[in-house]
């Protein structure tokens, strides 16, 4: 696989580069912004991930040989844009709202400031790379908070596209999940890695007794025994029998948990296994993970409903020119005026409204002066907070977003953030944005 | 990004393999198999995508210095385990559905003979990718019959993670599609890519004429314009103005398309254009498309709906152990007995039942002797086609599957196998599988 991720992209974005440079327009000056709408799946709030990603993959947007030759070969670029794409890198600013970062209807989680040409280009890219992680994100927030502070773990490699199953890892972990299963996930990100046993190695051998001796030799009593692949009663038995009362934990994979969960607790405890930890894996999403509060559960792994955004696999998030110079060098703000899309144009900024309590209020949009024109708290009569940073600068992608670091920092936000947020964010139904988005 | 899939892989995966080869167990003769317990949906039929990918990741599953090193400082497998893995390149049998075929519940889509320990090791990766693709697949399907013959095309790679998004094109292609929007999915495996220009192009120019005449001056008359950025009947005037009435084509992203459609099309045939095309392209699924087979669209874009699956994304198929030997060497059929997730154990093989008029009537699955040993159509008193192929001998991928050459013959494929399903296949309601599975 390349590791360029020009053509990551949409044939569209080639085809009006080429109109575009063929015209004398594609230079331009242009701000694109990236944005949802509204909030897919009506939740209270949107999470924000794949920043420090869309950041790698603007730095290797290139047009190597290997991409030029077959857009060549392919006949549908004029030579001039060929030479334009093979000199391409990106060299205009970017704003956006940090990774882990809340956002509501109408938040420009990235506003690209360059040349049109430039900015256009990487549409397809930062659409792809937000929506998909930010919908994790955005589930497995809501995850966190039904959890009620006990571990969740990342399981559903299997459930999304091999590398987008590396990308949820990311995303779940940015939103307070604490481990994955995925290994290139840890690899890539730093992300802490777990997993024993599936019902597979319990098959494989002549008994459950003899499996779990031979899991408990390899990886140690600590270990997680996988308990239900016959009769779990019988396999607490002999889970504890096999590994002692130093057992680490049991998994439970099926049946009607909060029933067997207390079930299997007591039994825990009957036979001295008093710090035996108990975790359960049964296709649980926020909902099931809500129910199990009062239950005896130690720490959940979660599976399809995370990577695939609970029901909103993707955000709906869309990227649009909302200004642009004219030939004289002025800015014209631009909006599709069409029945049924409609967009705010004009450059904006963005302060968040608080309480006196420190509770969030409003997501403030300014429209005209661009990120870091608008007024401060003092004469907006509340206190606020800036929330777009500089991501990019003349090309340059500014320090602390991108790799374990960037990680690290989203995940520590994304705590802040979501505490800041008032109660009805919590809800799980259905419904409004936990705070209104107000244009002034 | 490493060419390896060896860490696209769970971390449990490896621990098994740990256990296993520290018990002994790890050189037993296993039989894994892929399928789905139901039809995730409740679809019709499943349509088997990815298959070809899965080869080639199957291919370049290995475990270089850069994995080893990385696996090595986790600490969590014994030295022993990471000389096996270094040595670990797949040697075993695989045999499955051919891409593109159809399927049901409990079909055996790939099923794994080899080792224990290579067998597990393929798990995640397998399950990732026809998971996704076949997902997708299944719903272009549905979007392909209710086309009823016109061109779709794929246009949905920013809804989903830029990876994904090209085997989703790659997926959609099989399924009937026509092309797709994606670069890499032409580079990659040669699909044919299209779109012309985007909203943001007629806002970056001064009037939708000089956005019109600036495409069609680069892209030529027969390029496809947008229209609905301003007031529709003016944009499909001003490009009838501009291009001529060898305009190719208009696409209207918006509005209340079957009105709309119908409107435009009267307005170029008052034109004078009556070759110009009307493409539509507004959050379009199968209910839409369908509900557009009475007015007069050419053609179709379809972005979201169908890389997310439809409602579906991910098949929620399972790999598991059914088969593997005792210590004698003897075969012994495995299955899962707890609560919820009863599965079929032993080794199987498939024939698919067809009446006289060539119509299918039944998935009929053979337990016991494993691919190639089903009974015949003479002795089932029924038409019957063999449904599972060699994919891989003796760790040689066989040849037709992967490539420019599997995607065509996998496209093929559907077209085939979707015709000989029975008339109900083709609702769009949720229900019951088209045709029964049959265990016997």
């Amino acid at each position: 696989m390349s590791t360029s991720t020009a053509l990551l992209t949409d044939h569209y974005e080639l085809t009006m580069v080429d109109a575009a440079l063929s015209a004398g327009t594609a230079d331009r000056d242009s701000v694109f912004e990236l944005f949802a709408r509204r909030l897919s799946g009506a939740r209270r709030y949107g999470v924000v991930a794949g920043t420090g990603r869309l950041l790698d993959a603007v730095s290797r947007f290139r047009f190597a040989d290997e991409e030029l030759d077959w857009l060549r070969e392919r006949g549908f670029l004029r030579a001039e844009t060929l030479d334009w794409l093979a000199d391409f890198r990106f060299r205009g600013d970017i704003w956006g709202y940090p990774e882990g970062e809340v956002f509501f209807p109408g938040s420009p989680l990235v506003t690209v400031e360059s040349s049109f040409a430039e900015g256009v280009l990487l549409e397809t890219v930062a659409l792809s790379i937000l929506n998909a992680d930010s919908a994790v994100a955005t589930a497995a927030s809501r995850m966190s908070h039904a959890a009620n502070g006990k571990p969740l773990a990342e399981m559903g490699s299997r459930r999304t596209g091999e590398y987008s199953a590396v990308a949820a890892a990311r995303a779940a972990y940015i939103a307070g999940f604490s481990a994955t299963s995925n290994l290139e996930a840890g690899r890539s990100w730093g992300i802490p890695t777990m997993g024993t046993a599936a019902h597979s190695f319990t098959l494989l051998h002549d008994s459950e007794r003899d499996a779990f001796e031979a899991q408990v030799a390899a990886l140690g009593p600590s270990t997680t025994l996988l308990v239900d692949t016959y009769d779990i009663e019988q396999g607490v038995r002999t889970a504890v029998e096999v590994a002692g009362r130093e057992l680490g934990a049991v998994r439970i994979d099926s049946g009607d948990l909060p029933i067997v969960v207390a079930q299997v607790r007591r039994l825990l405890d009957d036979l001295g296994a008093t710090s035996t930890k108990i975790t359960v894996t049964n296709d649980l999403d926020e909902y099931t993970v809500a129910a199990l509060a009062a239950a005896p559960v130690d720490s959940f792994g979660v599976g399809t409903s995370v990577v695939v955004g609970s029901g909103t696999p993707t955000m709906g998030m869309v990227y649009k020119l909302v200004a642009r110079t004219d030939d004289a060098g002025n800015w014209v703000s631009v909006a599709k005026k069409s029945a049924d899309k409609v967009s705010v144009g004009g450059r904006k900024s963005v302060r968040r409204l608080y309480d006196r309590r420190g509770v969030a209020t409003a997501e403030a949009i300014f429209l005209g002066d661009g990120p870091g024109g608008a007024p401060e708290g003092e004469e907006l009569g509340a206190s606020a907070r800036d929330v777009l940073v500089p991501l990019v600068r003349a090309g340059e992608v500014q320090p602390g977003h991108t790799g374990s670091e960037g990680i690290a920092a989203a995940r520590e936000r994304h705590r802040l953030r979501v505490a800041e947020l008032p109660h009805v964010a919590m809800s799980l139904t259905r419904g409004d944005p936990a705070i209104p988005t107000e244009y002034r």
